[in-house]
């Protein structure tokens, strides 16, 4: 599910120019690597190829680039900052060389970050596998819109923004060598998971998308640890968190919340707009926090106080956790994927980042 | 394997008499309910079953029970206390009834608890699943005795021993019910592994032996992981102990110590008695903890200090962990199984526990 770019964005902006001595790329205002950066230089020769196959570019491809990029959430922390960066990234080289918008373009920006090609869409997206063993048809496709399912939102409970201790490339790859499970869970679980998860979207069941999800992630996190060396990326927070979801479903009598955790400690919860006020009150007091009134505690869309019904806040829990357990938390919803922007937002003043 | 009775164990006295008005049971000085424990039950019904077979008791099988039951390890953290407590309460029923020490007994520890058919015996021994759908052919047989590999010691770090959430039998039904990765563990990856640990002990092949034994922790773990709702037995400090066992490892450059985790936090980690103490002076170093040099924070066979070569202590470590994660360490080795001990030591006097 791409998320709402209002809360949680890639901004980027690249110039072309005759003049251009060299690539070169700012990140969060930072030069960064570029012919170095094997992930981005795969990204832009594979533009470059497109560009070149289409013919319509206006200017020649051996002009440098300079780029600026900015992301407002934590670096490689499991928030898919890497999948944002690289699908705004294709997106961005395919305005420059006005390319259109096709499926071309997200086994380009796969090869920056895997997860980048689902991120060139809105709404749900499916990544399909593809057939050859290269990969070279595995794409994304939309499977629905935002406005399928407007009302899906999600918070996202952020627990530590510190750098993961293994990228999800690496444990994925070492996963695939290591893991005596990972295969079998790729031929006899996954499809039949994918084909039902398609339906409950189609159907908008969230009770069945809740607990596909939640399966889904917890037999992630299973290959992850039967890898060896094993990778851990989910610590006793997210534990408490996942333990918490279940409680508070159990609670209220249905599922009404969902967790899905990526590379990383954080939590994602799926959770409907009319639910969100009610869960996240719960949420509140299971994960007391010293912040927890603060605009930098409680992020993105603002959320009504829980309705009052007889008198009496409708709000119960199980287990409450000790104190500051969380960073902050987003509130979001599902997004419509990747926009050009006026040019008065532009990253780059004649070819430099406003801060240098 | 068998842990030495010397450092942990269950002690355990029962007495039968005409004059007992009802069966009764001590643990560790408190009275505990008898007749409904089910798990009781099935062992004393079990042994009145074989007694009647033998037909060799001495007294009528109507007689009630006095049993005092004593264990000097965690109850219910994950380290086997309900196997060495079943295990040494079928034993000293067996010599109760005068039943010779055979396989049939292993069936009836197990209904107690599965674990406990193992501590029947000394040394490595093997839980057979047997073929039979009711499992009534599932015994444990002894695979080698202690003295096969008498350097083999095991450094227990204890993290926590608050009770667990999950006691670890309804973990693996929950399991077996809900994972959907468990029958494919069982069919494929198991009886391989299995016949591999059993070659390694055969051979005395340490290394083998510590990589199967990691893998197979990890894989449980994630199979626990698989559950849903998901079972979680490790925490945070678990994981630390994992990942510096495997920088230990390649630092040292020979697989010289593996992990292995139960039902609890605390992690068991096999080492050859020669490796012991840089093993143990790696963990001080990498585990800081004020009571470090403290005997209640160091039990069981004294370890004796790194030896110093070329002048330097040969003691090197990756990451220093948080100070006084661990709870203590216990050093204990390979050990011989159950045993009688002398009437002076019984655990009843006239009936009763000392202190009532």
């Amino acid at each position: 599910m791409t998320l709402d770019a209002n809360e949680m964005c890639a901004k980027t902006t690249i110039s072309a120019s005759e003049s251009f001595k060299q690539n070169r790329m700012w990140l969060n205002g930072e030069v960064v690597p570029f012919e170095e950066n094997a992930r981005l230089m795969r990204c832009v020769e594979g533009i470059h190829r497109l560009a070149l196959a289409n013919g319509a570019h206006k200017f020649p491809l051996s002009w440098k680039v300079h780029i600026a990029s900015y992301n407002n959430f934590p670096t490689a922390a499991g928030l898919a900052s890497s999948a944002a960066g690289y699908a705004c990234l294709v997106y961005t080289l395919a305005r420059l060389y006005d390319l259109p918008m096709n499926e071309e373009l997200t086994t380009i920006a796969r090869q920056g970050s895997g997860s980048a090609c689902r991120s060139l869409y809105g709404g749900f997206v499916h990544w399909q596998r593809g057939l050859s063993a290269d990969g070279s048809d595995s794409i994304a496709v939309q499977l629905a819109p935002a406005e399928h399912w407007p009302n899906m939102h999600m918070l996202i409970l952020v627990v530590n923004d510190a750098r993961k201790k293994t990228g999800s490339t690496k444990g994925m790859q070492l996963g695939v060598q290591t893991s005596a499970l990972i295969q079998h869970r790729a031929k006899e679980v996954v499809p039949q998971r994918v084909k039902d998860l398609m339906a409950a979207i189609d159907a908008r069941d969230f009770e069945s998308f809740a607990e596909i999800t939640m399966k889904e992630s917890n037999q992630l996190h299973a290959i992850c640890l039967d890898t060896y060396p094993p990778c851990v990326y989910m610590n006793d927070v997210s534990h408490a968190i996942a333990n918490f979801v279940h409680d508070y479903n159990e609670t209220v009598g249905s599922v009404q919340a969902a967790y899905t955790f990526d590379a990383g400690p954080n939590a994602c919860l799926y959770v409907l707009a009319e639910n969100v006020p009610r869960l996240l009150a719960a949420i509140q007091l299971a994960f007391p926090n010293d912040a927890s009134q603060s605009v930098e505690y409680l992020k993105g869309i603002p959320v009504p106080p829980v309705e009052v019904k007889n008198g009496l806040r409708d709000v119960s829990i199980g287990h409450v956790n000790a104190k500051n357990m969380l960073k902050y938390i987003i509130h979001t919803k599902i997004g419509e994927g990747p926009k050009q922007l006026s040019d008065e937002k532009s990253l780059l003043i004649d070819g430099y980042p406003l801060t240098k």
